[in-house]
């Protein structure tokens, strides 16, 4: 398969290049990825600047580095860069989950969503925070999860999020997105000319625990598996909204 | 009611003030909006840099100035500045539709996403770029909806992503985020040094005429309301995954 890979940890973080190692073994592989770090970036993109590439020619791996967004790389590898059409995205290894509402905030999902808005298959993949991290079962992973996906990828599109737990893994679940709603702070200092000034503080997940849950899979110790789309309609508001179209009719 | 009223266009856009003068002779409003333009930020949140709260006192409101993005003024809004949480959060109105696939690039959707993570009721408000742009009526149409919508507010969380045509409105429609994939480009220059740069150009979004999208609504002269949630979730792929499960265990 040709496959684009990319992260919002910037082109030199170690997830990126573990990916690369064990996938390019069986794939053609080119890493299009931001030259620096992208978290919490979201879905931005870059309009009010042009973007730049640079050609990077590593010992362990070739590609692009761009000067914008995970977002920003997905668009300019298909629309400038590659010349043939990649069969799927990936994005990751992101170090530190991406599930429930986090995922909202993600650079690495939202690599994974641009090329699925392109008509491109994707997968999104982040692992568990934790020291030392090795990225080679996650890369194994997702490669044992191109082969078993190979015949549904030749008929349809998917996109998908892929968390995994620390070492030990019990198996896969097919997931959604957990419903649970971060818990969240923001701490204020006072600079040494006595102005303020807010850092935002890493949120906590509340757990979701259905069993089918992104985050209570993982926690469990199994590989969540997220089918996404980016249709944010909620459909079960809009059939009740229906009813109150008259009163709002007159507005 | 208690509004937060923000934006993506930044505080001393034209769009947000409209909104405050028509808003603010019927309820208690706060501007708390990036200090820059922000626009196709997406969900960027900031956490390496801390961010800084600026007080403004203009003649025609009053508010913060935000060194952030659209989801940074909502956080720091409900968690640090303001005493009291807001009944609900409106962010616009946005200069050039969200609709379709643009609403997932859009700092202005992403500041409602952000109070719905939060757990509060947002709208957020955009209308089609024309010369000469008046937000006199869409701000009515808001101030028109809350009032609809105060007995729904009371007892349950709303969402809604809201789309104003030009001048002439023929009425209301619930709609679904439009299913179109945007058609775009990329225009690759050279700098006077003879190095390449990238431009995104904006981008076309393809018709999706169901009637019922946010998108084809707006083109018809009709004001869309689009229920959100923030559940990515393809629960349909999840169901037909289910049966590879076995497939994939294997992994």
């Amino acid at each position: 398969m040709r496959i684009l890979l990319t992260n919002d940890d910037g082109i030199h973080s170690h997830g990126l290049i573990s990916l690369y190692k064990v996938l390019s073994m069986e794939h053609d592989c080119v890493v299009i990825a931001p030259e620096r770090e992208n978290s919490a970036i979201g879905h931005a993109i870059t309009l009010s600047r042009p973007l730049r590439v640079r050609k990077i020619n590593a010992k362990n791996f070739k590609g692009y580095a761009v000067s914008g967004t995970p977002a920003d790389c997905v668009k300019i590898g298909l629309m400038a860069l590659l010349r043939k059409k990649p069969d799927i995205v990936i994005s990751g290894i992101n170090v530190g989950l991406n599930v429930g509402a986090n995922l909202i905030y993600s650079g690495t999902v939202s690599a994974a969503v641009e090329a699925s808005i392109a008509g491109i298959s994707a997968i999104s993949v982040s692992q568990k925070l934790q020291k030392n991290m090795d990225f080679e079962t996650s890369g194994n992973i997702i490669n044992g999860l191109l082969e078993s996906l190979k015949k549904v990828l030749r008929s349809q599109k998917i996109l998908l999020n892929v968390n995994v737990p620390s070492r030990e893994i019990k198996g896969l679940k097919i997931t959604h997105q957990a419903r649970s709603v971060s818990r969240e702070s923001i701490e204020k200092r006072i600079d040494p000319r006595g102005v303020a000034y807010y850092w935002l503080k890493g949120f906590l997940v509340s757990p979701d625990n259905d069993g089918y849950s992104d985050e209570s899979a993982v926690s469990k110790g199994y590989v969540s598996i997220t089918p996404l789309h980016f249709d944010m309609t909620d459909y079960e508001v809009m059939k009740k909204l229906k009813n109150i179209d008259k009163l709002i009719r007159d507005v």
